[in-house]
């Protein structure tokens, strides 16, 4: 059961420009969070871009459709930024079906001493593997469907945009 | 949907004494991991037992036996230490039923550099929301059935006692 | 002896803002270095400004200076930005006479993974109780003489404006 | 002016071993945080031995004090355990002279996330060019001549064995 991890950029993925004192992209950091994981799971990894997802467009999104659709496996996590990380999930949701779609991302970069993305990706890579097709976002170690999830810009917290009807059990 | 966290000990919460070089056991640090993981999990938090899992008895399986029955949730993650995991989730498998129970830990505690501890507990959160009533192990970035999962002591590594037929899809 | 510690921003106490995704000042990590490095100098610590040293104006370095010079500590460790750091250096030598003044700072903030604030704070600290009287800057595990010093924009390393004639043992 | 690093292990150097949970030595991380450090010095780094410094034996001490004497630098750091450290430099200040001859070492191991390895040795870099010939221990952010010094085992500090007439400037 291999699994697909997209990159695409986001806080995740920032580091510190020693020279002139600001954050910018050069590679994922993926492989190492998944060695210090310990992670024995079969992945394929592709970066897609590296850019803040603010500055995601809908080709941009339509670009990550597209190898979501295509790539042979079912079982996809995405690292992305989390500002838009909705806004993609429902384009994705528009346009893929029939696969198990998790979206996930930092709210520190894996960089920094207190990143919150080691967490995030062992709670993605479990929910790729346990929840039945659909697109989701992954965040504050919870699980959010694709149409019921936004980021609180105020607290910096993913909630659901109307109360789910929990009979949960 | 309420999850339970009993803390057992393990590597997961080892700490150095610095005044004589041995690695003890002080408080867990379940809280500082949900903090930097910003889990926005509803959780109680029960410490059982600090202990070795090589100095698990019977006893001890019993008693954690017993919580997992007494709590009012049915989600329940336990840390516990990796060497003898297996064999408590033997345990609880014959004495819990109607529960996702998911044992986790670490190969490297939690207070040094490059602990998988954070990944794991992302990962055993997520599969203890996401998988049906059972018992589970989560290492290594994936989930086992209790019987059958065991720790390869020469690598480190958690593996299947038996090869798994995969539909999965 | 007590050493006189004043803050004035700079790299080494940058945060990140996880709601923008910008680096900005908070409090100082001075005390939580001296924990670390498990200090037992006896050290007075002030904040006197909090900012990137490219805004430091001349009236800042005027109020650095009259603080060096009616502080009663005649050993002084000041953390400050890279950038100017040769420059507020030239500005103390002109106003102070008589104390060991180092100044000190991090070419990536303490709060990431990988900084140097740690060991320049170390370095700092050892030079400003064993050199004789002068202004210093101390970074990259050496010590400069303020006049002659430059932090080299393209390499982010500090060095020496001319050759020092070398007949050291 | 180059300084000639000796490495001869203790708490500086351990790391943990995932497969048996003990403590052992594998390789010096000098390099690594010299890295860290930026730092720019020349130095000359030569691995000793891998040893607790409960375990130094007055072989060992010799052999150290040969090194020291024969190597055609001046000024010499030495990473040790902090128990017998004090110990080791009374026989260097026996054996070696017309040398500045830096010891100090780590509380907690570098691999930890709360070690104090790096500032230490920035302060023990930065005392090694600034100390007049002799031989001393550098910990706690302080400097200790070589017969001044001892380890306190309840607290785990270095402090002088007779308080010092201090006509600091």
């Amino acid at each position: 059961m291999a699994i697909r991890i997209f990159i695409t950029g986001g806080t995740f993925d920032k580091e510190y420009n020693e020279l002139n004192g600001e954050l910018y992209f050069k590679d994922t950091h993926m492989q190492e969070l998944l060695s210090l994981g310990r992670s024995r799971l079969t992945v394929q990894i592709k970066t897609l871009m590296m850019i803040d997802s603010l500055e995601m467009t809908p080709e941009h999104r339509n670009y990550i459709a597209d190898e979501c659709r295509q790539c042979e496996e079912d079982k996809i996590v995405i690292t992305h930024g989390t500002d838009t990380m909705a806004e993609t999930a429902r384009v994705l949701a528009q346009q893929v079906s029939g696969k198990t779609i998790v979206l996930t991302g930092a709210m520190i970069p894996i960089k920094f001493g207190s990143s919150d993305g080691l967490f995030n990706l062992g709670s993605a890579l479990a929910f790729v593997q346990s929840l039945p097709p659909g697109v989701y976002v992954a965040m504050n170690g919870r699980y959010f469907i694709w149409d019921n999830v936004r980021k609180n810009r105020q607290t910096g917290i993913f909630e659901e945009l109307k109360p789910v009807s929990t009979h949960t059990g």
